[in-house]
């Protein structure tokens, strides 16, 4: 039923002055980077499988993992920058990978080199399948880059390993992963080899979850107390069968993920209930658990979901991970039924939350994205537990696969961006090229290319930040509100080579307020400007006690493109009003109401905070 | 040092539609209900000590001190309004508590019963030398409101025997508890029998307090890590030397019974240091770390303190007995120097987030005091560790103690109610007799009785919340402001019996701000009336949605006597901006702001929140 496809990230090119540099840094910085980060800490080494009791580092549950993001990052890479040097990297890590390998098709540093007697012994906590689906996704990554097997021949015999393992039949075990991850990786081997099992695997793997008796109860003959085991179930998703699931709870990776499989399965398989429980999951998520920033996963407590609309700013969890996933579950959604509104949390995920993880250097991670900070919340070079940094890396290498999807007499525009993408619809070659400054502004000219003359329907995705979009097709006014359907304007016509579309989308500083229900943010605004969420910073506006400035209610905020801050972007100037100095004096409680002064405020996009000296943040400010 | 003298509660009766009421209920309800849930849960037979391994319900460590506060509570009771069946009660538990004291004077259930070979094992968790202070104080108010020297000698030989295991000299344990409260205790027993080894000891106990190497660590052996023995240190208060300490932390309770007894110490030593600590703690408690009701401790997670201004309003956890210590707290500081920041704090604690412990009932306790609810929050009738309960009974049941002190020629006046007082003033009988409505209204007449005239000063307090108050001398006006030093006017004359002092506290209704580093509160404000905070419940106002309800910046709440409300209550009624049904509507973020309407909006005290049907509650509204 998943009739549109993502056009490859191959053949999909990403210019301009928003992305070039960022995806240059990614290139040239962070996977190097990451590579050297593997390096020092032993996780590539790690696959010699000589670690000896005592010796320091000692090989962690979830290093293959890393080596896995990293492999498939660069294996994008590759695929858009051809690099020698590059290439040779990535074939002596798969050699290593690959000599890791058991000789049943096994493949796991930890439990081959540290506690081999303890394998699939505790598959709630140890990452076994995790890891599994990460190398798993890594070796298709490869493959389709490069055309080399030597990865995927590696991950296809210890997927096939794994499914001699796992599943119902006698003899098996009925066991499936505490962290989600393999069901996702298991259907991407399906599409990249054609072989059916991968793709039952990862169908048994979601039916499984939450069956009764709960497996890791079992696995941790912990079933006494129903209470402690649901809650212990919930952690990882586990307390009901997925099909019957419709709230978002615990560890928010591993719901990403989860959710993720779930749309792929559905897509493939056209299964109606568990459609339905992926478009239940995420009216849950994007409704009633997400941060104006498209993070998910408000608390550190669970690194994850709380109660519905628990949306702390300076606490605020938002793991980079989990926002990346989001990003990749909306984008399975929206191949479903181009639906513009997996689109718009993809575009809110991807332009705030996903972009802040990493420095603009390239070279610093956020694990936790707070929507405030009174200083304290930093990027780091890397982290004992790295998962973050690659998946960044991983995601902005193969950014060009969200910009468009074909489906049968169908072009869908999902994002926008200056450069070009070669598609193929029905058949006929078409070249889209982007000439635009999105995001820093909304105008949109795509031209078409085509060899003949192709009737089809271009999709034009008009976000839900928009109001008073307008389009015009070789310069003539198309009426945009009676062509939308589902978020998309649609233009069904002969298109020609040459044939130019330019697209409007108004692109003022906007108040955002969040549902009432969000105690946190209630009587407070944010300011969005396109998909972009602002923030102040300390650095912007010295003098002005950020913690202790409201918004007035009047004045608007302007726009500006400033080449000299953080690279060029666009900054939007406004007025706060601040707590007067004398006014903080004082006790605790006080009958006078602080006194408040007029202060000039700087914002600049939420993605980019953190990037220069350090000192408070703030997305929301309360109204005035 | 401790000039002042409080007025023993046995001499001061209170009486109005304020505390008679509460009082009775504590009397009448609370006491036999809490000897109730003691009898039924085992804590009563406990000291039988007949416990046999296997049979519920195995004794707590911490039972003791529940039966300890009740015999305090109920002491007390007995000391102002004689019963004869209580006292018989009383005596029956007292003579059960004696048998259960060990030939070498040891006293407790647990160690005694359950694990006798622990005995001394664990002074940071086990609560023993916790119950011992509880029991000491039982002692020594049952012999004061009795002249019964039955449990006064069980706990003066329990002291003995404590003296003998603990202190610096050789063959004894350096340990002190993991649980203050002894040390408090202590210095009651001193100032009961006269014998100084117990404030040597309690002295003994401070001062070791946080000394290197941590006597925790050792016991626990767990010195290994710095930074981990720190943070268990913090908990209890033993991470550095009392006298060095600046900074509340850890479990707020123990904080509040350490910070008593240091200036319980400070006081009958006069030792600078000491003093100089309490009060650098004191202003940190109440400037940074206790909320408009006066609850401290705002985490649940450590029932303690977190980083300044950390005041989280629906999650507040401001433990009942937290406030109860700070009002001890208070009154003993206030006895030092007789200046009203400690009076204001005890009576802010006193009215507001102490007697909301208890229901109007007497039947049903809060642990946690949050100031935000949305339904959930409700009182119990008992807990598994009922620490709270008796504790607002033994304090209610002494209220007359913080209404006056005496020193040298001096009587002041700390507390406003209906009632008498019967003082000695350097030798002369003094009475002071109290007509007002207070805290319902602010007009307070004082007439002394007196054999013959005296010449002394009597002090009245002007609180920090009234603004331009009055007085008048037999008629004559006096100047409120000149007389007035450290909060209290101080009017120093010959007084005759039949002396008449008019005090005029006006009482508006007013709105309150915290310091704007509080970013729970910040651009809200909260009502409060002369000492009483109010709050908003649904029950009040049907058809308010009171989580989406915003607090116009402009327009005054009228405070008016509603007899109907909660057995008669002052109620101030305001105008508040609600969202609007249809502006709930939409999804997690939206461009407009909610649309609001007027709503009419009151409130009660929150002191007396939670007796009717359950509902939303809120304390703080963000202005608009």
């Amino acid at each position: 039923m998943a009739t549109w496809k993502p056009v490859p990230f191959r053949d999909v090119s990403l210019e301009g002055r928003f992305w070039a540099p960022r995806l240059r840094v990614n290139r040239e910085a962070t996977i190097p980077h990451e590579y050297l980060q593997c390096k020092e800490t032993g996780r590539v080494d790690a696959f010699r499988l000589d670690w000896k009791p005592g010796v320091e580092p000692k090989p962690h549950i979830f290093w293959d993992s890393d080596i896995a993001k990293w492999l498939e990052a660069a294996s994008y890479s590759l695929a858009t920058h051809p690099d020698a040097d590059l290439d040779a990297l990535v074939d002596l890590v798969v050699a290593l990978v690959a000599s890791a390998q058991q000789p049943d098709g096994y493949l796991n540093i930890y439990f081959t080199a540290v506690e081999p007697e303890r394998r699939w012994s505790n598959l709630r906590d140890a990452h076994e399948l995790y890891c599994a689906g990460h190398m798993i996704e890594a070796g298709v990554a490869h493959f389709e880059a490069t055309g080399k097997r030597a990865l995927l021949h590696v991950v296809c015999r210890y997927a096939d390993y794994i499914d001699s393992v796992f599943g119902r039949e006698p003899g098996k075990k009925r066991g499936y992963p505490g962290h989600e991850e393999i069901e996702l990786a298991l259907v991407k081997l399906y599409r990249a080899t054609g072989e059916d099992r991968y793709i039952r695997l990862a169908q048994y793997f979601v039916d499984e979850r939450g069956q009764r008796p709960r497996y890791f109860d079992l696995e941790h003959d912990e079933n006494a107390d129903e209470w402690q085991s649901d809650r212990r179930a919930r952690y990882s998703q586990s307390h009901l069968p997925v099909r019957e699931q419709d709230a978002a709870v615990g560890h928010s990776v591993r719901a990403m993920y989860l959710y993720s499989a779930v749309a792929d399965l559905a897509g493939e398989t056209g299964d109606a209930d568990l459609l339905a429980a992926g478009r239940r999951l995420w009216e849950d998520v994007t409704g009633r658990h997400m941060y104006i920033t498209g993070g998910v996963g408000s608390s550190a407590s669970n690194e994850g979901f709380t109660t519905d609309y628990d949306l702390p700013n300076p606490t605020a969890y938002a793991e980079t991970c989990a926002n990346v996933g989001l990003v990749f579950w909306a984008h399975r959604l929206v191949q479903l039924d181009c639906d513009g509104r997996y689109t718009d949390v993809l575009e809110r995920a991807l332009y705030n939350g996903v972009i802040s993880g990493v420095s603009t250097n390239g070279k610093k991670f956020f694990y936790a994205n707070p929507l405030a900070s009174n200083g304290r919340a930093h990027r780091a070079d890397w982290f004992g537990c790295a998962c973050c940094p690659p998946n960044v890396a991983r995601l902005l290498a193969s950014l060009g696969q969200y910009v468009y999807s074909v489906a049968p007499g169908e072009v869908a525009v999902h994002l926008y961006a200056e450069g070009s993408g070669r598609l193929v619809v029905d058949g006929h070659p078409v070249t889209v090229r982007q000439h635009t400054d999105y995001p820093w502004d909304g105008e949109v000219a795509l031209a078409l290319g085509l060899s003949a003359p192709a009737r089809f329907a271009l999709r034009l995705r008009i976000p839900d930040w928009c109001r008073g979009a307008a389009a015009r097709v070789n310069g003539q006014e198309i009426d945009v509100a009676a062509a939308t359907e589902r978020g998309y304007a649609r233009i069904a016509r002969e298109w020609r080579d040459g044939d130019r579309v330019e697209l409007s989308l108004p692109m003022p500083v906007e108040r955002v307020y969040a549902h009432p229900d969000v105690a946190e943010d209630f009587g407070a605004a944010a300011l969005q400007r396109g998909p972009l969420v602002y923030c102040f910073e300390s650095v912007d506006n010295p003098g002005v006690p950020l913690p202790h400035t409201l918004l007035p209610r009047e004045g608007a905020f302007t726009a500006t493109f400033d080449p000299e801050v953080l690279g060029g972007v666009v900054v939007v100037n406004g007025t706060g009003a601040a707590v007067e100095d004398a006014s903080v004096e004082g006790g605790l409680y006080r009958t006078r109401r602080p006194e408040l002064r007029t202060v000039a405020l700087k914002g600049v996009p939420y993605s980019v905070w953190d990037n220069r000296e350090p000192g408070a943040m703030r997305v929301w400010l309360r109204e005035v």
